[in-house]
């Protein structure tokens, strides 16, 4: 099985260790072609002692509780500042980006987004993602914007975690 | 959080019933460029009420432990016997493929694979997973063909999974 308690972080992963750890808080969607809605969200970024991080992504309904959305990946340190970062969407779409990270911030562009037939289509998408810490420790923060549907790039999600347990 | 399991299945993925729960056996690896490997594997599907499936996989070296490939992804009911998969690769690459499932049978092809600027190329994949019953109980067989770095479309993975924890 794997042995992530006992394995060091993998020395390209130090621009990255700053996002270790589950995080949970509240998020915000908007878009043209949508009402806009409020999420809770937890996400966790793991390793295994190698150059990636995996990323597991899952919201809810404030109020019910009930799964919203939810997305899978990984995030790869690929040299010096620059990042790759590969999702699967369960609405039937994949995602990749590349991009960079700098004084825990991270910027990611989308070399390529898949949609299946069966899903709506996504042409672009951009994601920010940054790390600091205020009063109360630590808080992830980020920003989503995409050109879906016909739209040209518009902002969609932003949400702040904290650490979870 | 999520309710996983206060919810029932969505109607959808009742021919998908079969893979649900934790699996654990061994594979072997063969490709015209690397040398032949056994490795010990992890699959679990799970659902959240909805029509689709998330799918966790892993490996390690059947004499270390050591961890060897992960991958993450959903399998999507879309009607009738249609599914979709995507999936994301730690090593830089997006799986989207179509296909069927048929008594306990899924046969999925590539529609779209895309690998990162530092990946190594991948062109097209073939998945076909089978979930049977022997003397032992049920079975996961899968069978994982590719054309890659400038092979043709070719055999790469097989496993034997029984259901695990």
């Amino acid at each position: 099985m794997w042995q992530a308690a006992r394995m060091d972080l993998h020395p390209a992963l130090a621009p990255l260790a700053g996002l270790l750890g589950t995080w949970r808080g509240t998020g915000h969607g908007v878009y043209p072609t949508i009402d806009p809605f409020d999420y809770g969200e937890e996400v966790t970024f793991a390793h295994v002692g190698k150059p990636f991080l995996s990323y597991v992504q899952r919201t809810w309904e404030p109020d019910s509780g009930a799964p919203m959305h939810s997305e899978l990946g990984f995030l790869r340190a690929t040299g010096a500042d620059r990042v790759e970062l590969v999702i699967a969407q369960p609405f039937g779409a994949t995602e990749a980006l590349v991009g960079t990270v700098e004084d825990g911030r991270l910027r990611l562009r989308s070399q390529a987004v898949v949609t299946t037939p069966t899903a709506k289509r996504i042409d672009a998408v951009e994601r920010d993602v940054t790390v600091t810490r205020d009063a109360q420790g630590p808080v992830l923060r980020y920003d989503l914007r995409m050109a879906a549907v016909g739209e040209p790039m518009t902002h969609h999600l932003a949400a702040e975690l904290r650490p979870g347990d």
